[in-house]
């Protein structure tokens, strides 16, 4: 399947690598592809491009042409500038798509802790469903660590829970079922897109426990 | 030990009937007892009085009363009326005595789903704190339900977490003492008083699972 995930953070590289590990066509977009390609640091594998050279197959392109060519898109930019890259992603290569949205709206711009910007009444991915009501938004995944989301085994086994949420019940099965080949055993559908306030909302608990427990080795499991 | 319940919801009912089991001494209070104890209704064991007749050693009276009572003391009242309900129960009854708030400030004015007020940036457990400086404020057990507050063994033999919130280490630990008793084996310390907006924020989900489940007999476990 064609696959873009939208974003180049950690988030992103390792979701795009994994589901091309599991043979699908990535294609990465973000705003600006040559600057990204040329950006250096102490660490050069820290780059995007030191680790391009470990996952060749994987193209970058811009935001539009990426979506374009994706039939599933990953929203996995930062959450505050979420709509906006999707804008220039277009609402026409979105139309008619499945649109994970793994992003959250984490406001550092106040210090430590991060809020969450929108909360509680509204969420992300309610904006992002109300901007392009052609999408089929599914949100899923924002509740984990990148490592957490493509080796869910890496943690107690794999015996945790991840949500989705998301008005069309097809979109959420074929999520359902990429989120089962990554390695996820309990997968519980919340309900329509609304739901996706509670995931969001589980951010700062998840922030606090990272610091308490010391590590981001973990996951939330529902248990009954 | 002397522990004063605040609050005759289901909560409220529940937590102190637990505790008087485990061999404490229990008051509980609430702002207008005789009215409390008058109430009818078609199933008159949903009534106070009714309850009561299976938990004679439980005496009802008003919050300053009951809080003068306790050494520890807890507030179960409902989350949008907690501080006026504790500033009823008497700063001078609450200070230096550890304060076990289970509450959260749910607001169901706007419909269905309630959203959380404060929230985000604030927490009741934070406006408790503030507006009592010397109560020891632990924030704990808000997020299950009252019957695995007391019973953890009924769901997953066990297997899940409780977290608390505090800014004294040495009431965080009297109370994890008390979870301990009741059955709980995964206490999780976030933290200060400002972690318990984290968990404040875990009621949405709860809220969602609970209608996707179907079933209250479910906890977060923090697998790890």
């Amino acid at each position: 399947m064609n696959i873009s995930v939208l974003g180049t953070g950690t988030a992103g590289r390792t979701l795009a690598a994994a589901l091309a590990g599991h043979g699908h066509h990535l294609v990465m977009g973000t705003r600006d592809p040559e600057g990204t390609l040329a950006r250096t640091a102490p660490d050069q594998h820290a780059t995007f491009a030191g680790w391009q050279t470990d996952h060749k197959t994987i193209r970058l392109t811009g935001y539009a042409d990426a979506a374009a060519d994706g039939e599933i898109i990953v929203n996995a930019t930062n959450g505050l500038h979420s709509v906006a890259a999707l804008t220039a992603a277009g609402a026409g290569n979105l139309a008619g798509k499945i649109l994970i949205d793994i992003a959250n709206p984490l406001d550092f711009s106040h210090g430590m802790p991060p809020s969450l910007d929108p909360v509680n009444t509204d969420s992300l991915a309610e904006q992002i469903q109300r901007t392009f009501p052609e999408a089929k938004v599914v949100k899923t995944l924002n509740t984990m660590s990148a490592a957490v989301m493509v080796n869910p085994r890496s943690v107690a086994g794999g015996e945790h829970s991840v949500f989705v949420s998301g008005n069309d019940a097809r979109a959420k099965a074929t999520v359902a079922a990429l989120l089962e080949v990554l390695g996820h055993r309990d997968v519980i559908d919340l309900g329509d897109i609304t739901t996706a306030r509670g995931t969001e909302m589980l951010l700062p608990v998840w922030l606090q426990l990272w610091g308490s427990l010391g590590t981001m080795a973990f996951n939330f499991k529902i248990a009954r």
